[in-house]
């Protein structure tokens, strides 16, 4: 609904629920375990937990660990898309559609009967087009990314590991191979190194789920920034927050949209990213993962904060 | 959003945008072609057009054709997804998925790899396994589906046309192999030619635009039926919407979301069903559809309606 | 080689080699499990076992059980695939492929990417298809093929098992899904209930391993019956045995090409029959099944004979 | 067949044979285009056409342009794959199978079902293995298939194509993604860079169909090298052939069979080699292809060849 409520919070109205939803999750055993490819991220405690609300003026809080830094990994592909989108608009959309995938993310399989053009935004081969693109725009992806989360979010600190990014190259042979298989389609204009380099880096953002929840304030506010001034217009805004419920989630989409019914994205760092559009954003953080990359503490949160303030996009 | 405005409609809030958008799509070359798979569908002219909107108050008007009965066809299996959620809840979801299925709608592959059980309720070996789930608990699908329509639509002539369910059946050969397929996997548990009989009937219900949109009025409602009982929970209600928007239009689903962004339910008679929940529903019809099988006019048409009144879900 | 030795065959050049093959598959423990998809294939002892060789001139001996009857199963598709191209020639060959198919033997994927195509006569749709054309030539698939066998074996008492047929039947959906879906392609000429009745009782005909090697005589003798009529020209015989070795063994022709290198083909009753064109025919049946479905000692059986004699196609 | 003839020929007993193919061959309109990924191929008259026999006994000779270098390309893969089972033997098949790919031959989809082993050694993929392989035996892919080809052909100027190499390394974004994506599945030993490199020099080797003929004899030979010397055993040889007939020439492997039936190694050069076991071996060339990669003329040519001389494995 695109007629909200007056933002009439003052500054926490979902603070008691948060304290619910961290109740809850304290009292869960078994919650997944962390992504292993790389030890950055494997070496991570899986029940650590941390959640926040972004209202649309800027206010946040939190439960939890919600000031600590953690991986974003693929949660950056939400910015990267808004940030090519509101550059070059529609002629993205002849790189890489906007149908999810049904697939793993990172499937080859539909990539080639599809002729080098990846599904959508979110799986790796799309994420991996939309940073070529930006990096085609910008000349920088890294550095056009790091300085729009750090106005949104307003934490001049944040920034990338770059340990986790060699990490991730050191063990970036799928990544290559992706990156490669759209280059002989023609669907790649920088160089693969260059391309992956930014890529790998782009990943290894670390911010905590209150930056994460400023950031993304625009996705609630119809594409406005924190500054006021527009990044998206209001249908694009709409836009992502489409290709984020239908696609954002690896291959559990629908089972996130029927059980959280929020856009959301999702990252292995056990990160994802929610919005409740002309509302408020939320970020939530808990490393252990399900066998689909997403964490498990982190949807059952989200679940319950639908069910807790009944908002839901349905 | 789940705090809507307050039903203030009069009459017709919406008439003045449905009146914008028929003269828009009357000045529209090219709508694409209508189903050619069996007679009754090919021979409609693919020009047609109505749109109807049903208040949550049961308040209904449109423009165009929007009184003229169409085969319902695939929009049907939004309403017998409900009636067998109503009945037996999540077990459900032991028979059948509810991700997108990035694959055309009658696709045998994906249902090999996952041994039988279908991707979601809306792709043709879905909608099997809910016929068949909904005949097991009523013994009677088509009765059942007709007593629903004609009690929501306030319609008591509505019902089935018996040619057409005859010309599917004699071209039923692919949805023959997919339930014979499924019933390989155990997951079939009426006798196939049963099976079969009861699902082209399902599909060959002829409605109006006002008949379905008022029909789907409870998806709108949070369950609500036109007579103030629940035929689903909350949360329910929720969830069929969410299965609508990422899988309701074939394997557009995507790009639905994208441009529309309602939960929608399309059928290859031309007609699509949209909800803005706790506000309305809408129903359009015109048969001539694009290559993956939905109206050309009317995805135009609810595109047109949601940028033009700022309604949507994101 | 096509330049064979003389048959100076007295009446047994190779029982020596058989009866050390038979001692060496008695000492081997472990030697797989029977087909469990129908009770009647299921309850036979896995370790039963029985080869023979026919020599160009007829002359049959073996060891083991050579002369019990078991269920021939997909062994009777090379006979049906040489019955049809004796009648039809070429034109076989728009209805179905010849390639390898890299997939299990009941695959619907392949078939749909190929539009209905089956990919070679001996995965399970290209037998469809071969007997939906033997049908509507002879109007008698079953008894056409019995007498083929009853004359080229000399055994007048050799016949179907019909409660092995109806035992198929009742467990035949998935060659029910195969078949409605090609002929949703067009690409089945006879109702289906007609054509599966015809396979599955062509697939339970019984007949021991002497019969089997002497009604395979024919593809040693380049086409020529145990009368001395042509049933194929040599072209045709050659273009059987290049189909036998390419796809005769399900999945696994690379490995049996690679292991044994003779024309064969094996079916899940656990029989094999191999032909060394220009020498002799061979069967040989042990029930148990690799996971494959290949019987585990007839092809260490073969392996040992191409081993022992240093015959091989190449 | 093992008990070959005699080599009773006294130095040219095919002659007359390749005259009337040769001849046959000019007369024929349309015969396919040359590949057209790299320059150097696509430059090249598709209509050109030589053929070479070679004898056990080293005598070879031919029609056409026989003593013209080309491109050899996939023709290489047979002998990479004989120099790597005659040092390491059976546990080369840990890394690659041996089993008809039926799909083409640079298919990812087969790759990632089959978790990074892939089908058979001549698809790229196989071949990218077999590669990595004999480099790690040998430290030098390249210098050892050269010398091994120049001591069978007895040409001491067979040499690689820099340029050759060149342009295929500048169009090698299929192969890099091949060899990462094995590489993501740890089944590829040598740094990626060093792999591709040495792969497409292999590829550009410069061969005349004299040169090949020759080389390939100890497939005829059942293993023994032009010095008497073994290089494969007897059950080795027999199982390279096994591989060509049931992978030899990309997706078209069953037809070949069907047509041809003697083993083969096609490359995009437009070269075959073929092998009669025991008999001799036959390269032909011409640089028109069919649209799955084989020479049209050269296809035609051994079709001819087998129907005219009787020859044929079957």
């Amino acid at each position: 609904m695109t007629a909200p409520s007056p933002p009439s919070s003052t500054s926490s109205t979902f603070k008691p629920v948060l304290d619910r939803i961290a109740a809850g999750i304290a009292s869960t055993p078994g919650r997944g375990r962390p992504a292993d490819y790389i030890p950055a991220l494997a070496s991570v405690d899986p029940r650590r937990f941390g959640m926040a609300v972004a209202e649309l003026d800027g206010t946040v809080y939190g439960v939890g660990e919600w000031r600590q830094p953690f991986s974003a990994q693929s949660i950056t592909k939400a910015f990267t898309l808004a940030l090519v989108l509101s550059r070059e608009g529609e002629e993205l959309w002849e790189h890489v559609g906007r149908e999810p995938s049904g697939n793993p993310f990172n499937s080859l399989v539909q990539l080639e009967y599809e002729n080098g053009i990846p599904r959508n935004p979110f799986i790796n081969a799309g994420a991996l087009v939309v940073t070529d693109r930006l990096q085609s725009l910008t000349g920088d992806t890294v550095g056009t990314l790091r300085e729009f989360l750090r106005a949104e979010s307003g934490n001049p600190d944040l920034t990338f590991d770059e340990s986790v990014a060699a990490s991730e190259s050191a063990h970036g042979d799928r990544n290559a191979a992706l990156a490669h298989f759209m280059a002989s389609y023609g669907n790649i204009s920088n160089p693969v190194p260059v391309l992956l380099d930014q890529y790998f880096r782009q990943c290894s953002i670390e911010a905590s789920c209150a930056d994460l929840a400023l950031a993304a304030g625009f996705l609630a506010r119809h594409g406005v920034r924190a500054d006021g001034s527009n990044l998206l217009t209001r249908s694009q805004a709409k836009q992502v927050n489409a290709v984020m419920l239908t696609c954002g989630t690896y291959d559990a989409a629908g089972d996130f949209a029927y059980r959280v019914g929020l856009p959301g994205k999702s990252g292995v760092g056990g990160g994802i990213i929610a919005v409740v559009p002309g509302r408020c954003t939320l970020c939530v953080w808990s490393p252990g993962l399900d066998e689909r990359g997403n964490s498990v503490a982190g949807v059952a949160a989200l679940d319950r904060f639908t069910t807790l303030t009944g908002l839901s996009v349905f």
